[in-house]
């Protein structure tokens, strides 16, 4: 099966990173998964997350412990933590987890790390079917700058192919459909040649390819190089665009360059990826929040104008955000159905203008042209140019609103977003 | 009128560098035309393109003298040297060679570099319709690396649009229908902060824009930076994706991978461009060739690589080589219908498979699939993996041949290539 | 002659460039000139300089005028501006002008810029004695970042050395005793291959040996490269080891740095620059200051700080401020004979402690060793490490005070620095 | 003690890499050290220095085996092996090798890599005398890229200083003299900030002060910064200012640019350092070498240029070929009286002259001045400038034969050398 057709539309769901860190549950991973499949599923969200570190015992924030010790079996292959995951005990992994997740109509997802687990390597571990070890396989000098969990895998060595076979073998038992790679997507900053993350990319596709179950390919961290951008398509589903996404303004203004760079690739089962949606309760177990967690940082407007862009741009939406405590205002943007309709059904997302603070968008709908326009700038302000884009005079439908409107000396405030359809 | 209506299709012509370097006159323009009248515009080959150092009295070559005096009017406008060009004396310009070419049935086209002329700038020349002086709007800091006609121009400087638009007023009074600006394309070799080309760029787009006449915008040399994909989209109607290309192996091996980089911002009247097509006899003016020129050095195999790339890539087609020495064999590669279908209706052109040494592109026509195999290596292969493609055993048209064949152990020669159409 | 001999003491004296800017007159130069000699002449300060730009008639502040037109005579050479200096009309030059300052007892320098003004390149004026002319040896690629009046010259060209010993024949012929070359110094923001600043060096050096006046070589700006150390040591006397040096107290601070990785280079002739002292009055012409300039914005410990770095590190010392309007307190720092000999006699000076924001350098003198101490922090602070310095409990000479001190808690103010001589 | 103390002339000695490579035993350690004794000693060569990976029980070759365990105490300190090293049994380390060393008269060194080993932190040893382990001072991205024994060590860490005291008081407790630290000369690879070698190298300053016993402190591997030169200078006695030295031209040819650079250092106590000297039999134990090794590459008329070079620079001198087959002509080389009085005695070592392929070094010794004049081309030549020199028709000691010459048309070989002695 085609990579390109296990994603046919952006994916949807939720992911633990923004709310729980290195620490996520058992618990908190089905808590969530109840509201995810009884609030949001309705409207397309429907893939559950388990983000980083679900080996590590003693994980307890958003913080790594270096050179913790982290579960793992007979074959270096890394295991649940079953303090954190009861039901992951006796070997079981993820299968009763992913199970209930099926059950309530969801895909239930996974993130690793790149590579092999040095703890493996310094205790030499055998790889599944094969003669080689640990040590044989592993790049020494490719490691990842934030996290000491893993050694790169030399793929010129007997054994690295069947090492990331066994694995992705071990996660189709799971049952898992979307597996989020880690410490990949960035090839640029690694500094020792000839090490490429190329080479571990296509490593993972063959194996993903080979272990008979579809399952999403998500890679992170960017900034992903545009260079990259065939080799990346003809591989993953979604790759990052940028380094990790928060609740900051500038990093959301910033993320309008980045989609002007990437919009060309977007389609076809594969989705450049704007990161997780930092909206509701964040940083539950974050080490410096005493009070457990905050509530986004961003205003209701800005939550608007990142729906919009990721919506227009049809970049994944993964929610961030605790949806144990989902409040009704974050509920009702990530539910209106014309702005989802957007993701869903827009093609060909592109930037149609830029000038000063004013960004606008377009994408093509059955017979309509879907248009966002964003005011970037800290003032509100008559958008300037509607007649050279077509579009002064004009009746459209404000898809957050639902009202019909006629484009005149429209005011958009500072930070704010309008989206729009107009029949083409 | 927006820039993307005016080359619906990639650009078809001949342009005179490859074979008379800076040195072309009158006659050799008029001779070329004439050839590319009779016998390719009835394919669709259509601009005649004069390019860089018209104003030069004394180029005689592919090389420039630095610091030569041009020939230029009192508003620092650069003019045709009388002395190569005879009909343009007495201020007329080019005027009187395009409305032969356009008689012919052809459009015409020209060279600049970007910026304003040194000497203009050392002589303070007034610019039309301003108070301001060359002096003013030079960027002293902006030069060009190899060759020393301008200065680049300051966009913060009043009088910098006029400029840029009075010369465009210029060339719009000389019936000229495309133009090519040089020194402009590569923005990442200039050193000096804050200067950007993308505000040339800019300027020029408007002053082609205020001009009234529709031109054909081309940029050059690459390596255009793929981070100004849309930039350059939004502007220009081609531009250069590599430096300048020859007739040497490696240069045409290496274009794949610029393909690979740009294929997604092919469309929509936007042609990421490949060059010239060095084909034929070339370099007829160059000071080593006292024997008048060489032919191409590429093979007939190669040279069907070529042409194969270009077409289901869709690259502007820019012949070359002299079309007044044309021979039979290069007129039968420019000019076979099936070939140039592929370049005027294939859609979404994309490389679907990189192997080692292969390379298979595709692209859409009306319900039928252009499939491009290419083998970059030296020794005479099978293709592989034509079933995982889905093309084992299917019935394609071979578009050099016509034949019909069965895509079984297809074997291809050392840098050769096959083109096929199959049914959707 | 060997160069080294030139300057046996690190140069000092005065230079125009820190209150006149690029538009300093003869009426200037002769009153400072006035002062130099009677206050400043008997404690070893001897350079009288003119800095940059006088070949410009219209130069009216610290601004450059882009392209404007030079005084220049018939061999690319460029000339004073009489409307400035009156006395060099009629192709007199500076000799008037430095018979002058020679018989004040004094010496005189100029500043020149690498390279032949571009106004002689699009003139295309003969080189002296030669059939070359300026196009044929400029380096059209080789071009100021800052600045508009030069092209660099191509060392290749016939011609080029023969352009530089024609000026500097004319410069002998003036008598002039001091050349500063800028433009020159820092060889690394120089983009375009194959150009290197280091063979105009050398062309330099060798038209000033050939030109039978000694005169000591001064290059600017800085930064030099440390890597070319040696090459710089081998062929002038002094070199910058930073960008221009003004009254901010972080390039005070940083100039530390500066020295701690040129010291080894100081002695032999040869003196590593920390560039002109901003004291006193400066920028009398600038064009922002209305007034007429501005008292040195250091406070008076902080002026004897960079006093002491400049004398214990040996740089020459050359005072930016005018003296026409000097002060007392500036007199006194600039006179002081016992500071001034660790200048002039101290010998293999070398950073001997750095500590937080603490820095202690020595030299040596006759049976005496000269120990400068530095508090480069914001709080008052008793000296660490005087015991593992070898200097506690000593009993010094306080160069500045002439007062004898014992070493214990020595207290030092923020941004102030004691200059101590104690017996080997 | 002041480290400048501890070699007050450049080291000289034996060094185990050239010829046993990672996998040195006791009996070619002592086999060597006697002839080291014998024949050298009497000459100044003093130290026996055992190179890297002594702890490592499988070393066998020039290679690494990469994870491969280390003899390790509780305290995460690297032990000899006792299967190469029988005497380091139970836990005694080198002391008893030290020992016989010393009772040679000669002194003796080891080889270390800056950090902690990986294994300590993946078992997370303690740290002698602190609460820490070694999971707690390692910093996990600052590994070595061509080694995977250690981690670097986290400056900031407590514990961090202890661990350097606990095994200099280890090395210190076996007498050892002389510690070449890998792994921290060139601090400019690294690529994640916020690591800096130059704070590991403060640490083994302090902990180097803090045992006891003096010893000298050997950096590599290079390029060090020449930027670093001050802060080098004092914390180590040599470094090196190259990558790996061995026996290619092309690398004795580069060793002049580099003494270039570095030559205002040499001089107090601290020796920029060339590397071993590649003369005799090596690579004994190199994998690719089944006879045994191969006498060195470079010619007798090389040879005697690289000794000539490291002499009149003072380099330090390290004989990396096998002694106990050291055949005549070698150990002529290295015992020649004349010649090792320049390296002890010459003192401000200074190249003089780089014209074309020739270079001129000279140095001062009492009431005389060294000079060896160089021809790295490949054409016998004429020697230019002795004039310019003040070389010509001097009457000069040939240190290599004890003649004296006239130096007039003085030819030399290629790649040759000539050292002499004159009055000064």
């Amino acid at each position: 099966m085609n990579h390109r057709n296990i994603a046919p539309t952006p994916p949807m769901g939720w992911n633990s990173w923004d709310c729980y860190g290195a620490a996520v549950n058992e618990e908190e991973l089905l808590g969530n998964a109840r509201v995810l499949a009884a609030k949001l599923a309705p409207f397309g969200w429907e893939y559950l997350v388990c983000d980083i570190q679900w080996s590590e015992p003693t994980a307890d924030s958003h913080e790594y412990h270096p050179f913790a010790p982290l579960c793992m079996d007979e074959y270096a292959r890394l295991m649940p933590a079953p303090n954190r995951f009861p039901s992951a005990a006796n070997g079981e992994g993820f299968k009763p987890i992913a199970d209930q997740v099926h059950a309530m109509g969801l895909k239930f997802g996974i993130h690793i790390m790149r590579g092999i687990p040095r703890q493996a390597v310094h205790n030499n571990a055998p790889i599944l079917g094969t003669d080689a070890t640990a040590r044989d396989i592993a790049a020494s000098y490719s490691i990842c700058p934030w996290n000491t969990d893993m050694y790169g895998i030399n793929p010129d060595a007997p054994g690295a192919q069947e090492y990331y076979d066994s694995i992705f073998q071990l996660y189709a038992s799971w049952d898992v459909d979307y597996v989020k790679v880690d410490d990949i997507a960035n090839t640029e900053y690694k500094p020792q040649t000839p090490y490429s993350a190329k080479r571990e990319i296509e490593m993972i596709r063959l194996a993903m390819d080979r272990c008979g179950r579809p399952m999403v390919l998500s890679l992170s961290p960017g900034p992903a190089p545009i260079a990259n951008g065939w080799h990346l398509s003809q591989h993953a589903n979604m790759w990052r665009m940028t380094g990790d996404f928060w609740d900051q303004w500038d990093k959301l203004k910033g993320m309008f360059d980045y989609c002007e760079k990437w919009y060309a690739y977007v389609g076809d089962g594969c989705w450049p990826d704007c990161d997780m949606l930092p909206m509701g309760k964040l940083c539950v177990k974050k080490a410096n929040q005493a009070d457990g967690g905050h509530m986004s940082n961003f205003t209701p407007v800005e939550q608007k104008t990142m729906m919009t862009l990721w919506c227009i741009f049809r970049s994944p939406l993964m929610m961030g955000g605790e949806l144990t405590s989902l409040d009704d205002a974050t509920l009702k943007l990530l539910t209106n159905p014309d702005v989802l309709a957007v993701h869903r059904l827009g093609s060909h997302p592109r930037q149609v203008m830029r000038q000063g603070n004013f960004r606008v968008w377009q994408s093509d709908g059955a017979e309509k042209t879907y248009t966002a326009l964003f005011n970037l700038g800290d003032e509100t302000t008559a958008f300037p140019a509607l007649e050279q884009l077509g579009l002064a005079e004009k009746i459209a439908k404000n898809l957050w609103t639902g009202e019909a409107i006629v484009l005149k000396d429209c005011m958009i405030a500072p930070h704010g977003a309008m989206l729009l359809e107009t029949q083409a």
